[in-house]
């Protein structure tokens, strides 16, 4: 839960007299999100979504990532609408911070899977895929493959503190990555607009059906798969860490529906998940590390994707997820 | 700032069909109030506020502050109303902790206090003191004259780390507290409902127009000119710990416009706002001194109101406070 940044009254409404909104009736903070300030704004025209930026995103990249709505919203997925100001501006300052009012979407996030949510899930990830094909802004992954050692780095001297001999296993993971990761691109696998953290709780369901996807300050150009590779970690895992097959099955299946996957891709799912396993394992165990025991943040225990990185690794073949 | 509880979305669609509110869209925490968990409530009829009552809270005293909020609804002072279910009870329960929703009120809460708002202020304090006196339930005051000593108790051994000497001023104060306070009821002050807490986070202003009280949980039978001696601590007073007399006299005024005070509601305000200072001031220093590092909630200083009783006990007449 987190607001990093207090909006004081008249800050908001001279703020909101920017757009064409109508008048405040409220705003008060929302006690979710770990990166950014978020607070649920109330006009006379509606409910809307007031982001301020803090120090983890950097603003170079504000301008992909609220384009990228944009676009996403123009090409129907549901997805929040950036609101622009009177000056066509959507990216605005508020409180010294980059900052900028969505529109509101409704739903709730799941907190129990069922395979129909996983379902659901699959369509809109290839949906997006696809919707993402003509956006013109880049944004580079910020944390894939090559960032991955460096970022064990500064986490090595204590991994075992979490679990003994794990700072060992974890080298071992990144020679069996590094040596394995498949090429990307022309003549490799296909690549495109990822979201990249597409967790449940940025998924928002009204009753079986999907209604919302948030949270795009992860969202990169990289492989279509890998994408697909972070959705098996983050939707067909039990909370006793049993893998649901019948919920990647449904999922996979989705998904292929609206864009097939390659035998390429297929091929290297078991790598790119155990990837996508590592990478939040590895912002996991430096958080659980490092982050000041009086944090806004709840920590997310790293172990519970170490055990994600052995079941991707124990995989021979995608038909182990249900793709046949 | 706090949500201490996590609502889940099948138990929140769950109970939310125990009322008539329409189909829920979306159910946000919110990082405000540090006794419950509240949440912004959205659904096809409007917007709602959910709170879930935490351990702070005793359940027996949750007839009086919802019955309190149905009847100054009633009477027409701008307070969230309480949404009851189809059995017609307000008070319910989830998460197996009592719950209730109320009526969203629009406005924000000053940051930087007028004049203006402290008339305001004055005026709904007084309509509420009104209002709230045919009300038939009864509640103490958990949080008066004879608490403080047992209060002051739990920190007494480690105040003067807060501040040397402190301790052995506080003591001095009870002293002299215990000695000049008023009698109340037939015969001493008036007493009837007060608020107890009307901080200016309590109050919603839309431009210059006061349009919400919130946050009875402190609410209890008192006399009335304690809670003015609330206010005065919490509304007249710069952030440099100056007193603006500008603001208590406006205030004050506008108080008895609507309900005027007795010579001896008026001889008693130094000593009644002396205490009210004393009695956030050690909630303060117990929380600051005991509250984990790890807590949800920001600790306030008590050294702020070390600086208010101070200044209350310098006070040889109600003149000071721009009383006439």
């Amino acid at each position: 839960m987190a607001v990093y940044t207090e909006v004081g009254d008249e800050d908001m409404v001279r703020f909101a007299a920017e757009y064409d909104i109508g008048e405040i009736l409220s705003c008060k903070g929302i006690a979710e999100g770990i990166e950014n300030s978020n607070f649920a704004l109330t006009t006379s025209t509606g409910n809307y979504i007031l982001t301020l930026y803090e120090k983890r995103v950097d603003p170079a990249d504000l301008p992909f990532f609220l384009g990228l709505m944009d676009h996403l919203a123009d090409a129907g997925i549901p997805s929040p609408r950036p609101v622009h100001g009177h000056d066509g501006a959507a990216l605005r300052t508020l409180c010294d911070r980059p900052a900028a009012i969505v529109t509101f979407l409704s739903g709730m996030w799941p907190r129990r899977i069922t395979p129909d949510h996983a379902s659901e899930l699959g369509r809109a990830l290839a949906e997006m895929h696809l919707a993402g094909s003509d956006f013109s802004i880049k944004r580079a992954n910020g944390l894939t493959l090559e960032h991955w050692r460096p970022l064990l780095g500064r986490s090595e001297d204590r991994a075992d503190e979490v679990a003994p001999g794990l700072a060992k296993e974890l080298l071992g993971e990144l020679d069996a990555l590094e040596q394995g990761w498949p090429s990307s691109g022309p003549g490799g696998l296909p690549v495109g607009v990822i979201h990249a953290d597409l967790f449940p709780d940025n998924v928002f369901f009204q009753g079986a059906h999907l209604v919302g996807l948030i949270d795009f300050y992860f969202a990169c150009n990289d492989m279509f798969a890998y994408d697909l590779g972070v959705c098996l970690n983050a939707w067909c895992f039990e909370p006793d860490r049993s893998f649901n097959i019948t919920k990647a099955r449904r999922m996979l299946t989705a998904y292929r529906k609206v864009r097939d996957l390659s035998d390429a891709e297929m091929a290297a799912l078991p790598l790119l998940a155990r990837g996508a396993a590592m990478r939040f394992l590895l912002t996991r165990l430096y958080d659980w590390l490092y982050t000041p025991g009086d944090a806004l943040v709840t920590r997310k225990d790293p172990l519970e994707y170490l055990a994600k990185v052995r079941f991707h690794r124990g995989i021979s073949s995608p038909a182990e997820y249900g793709l046949s």
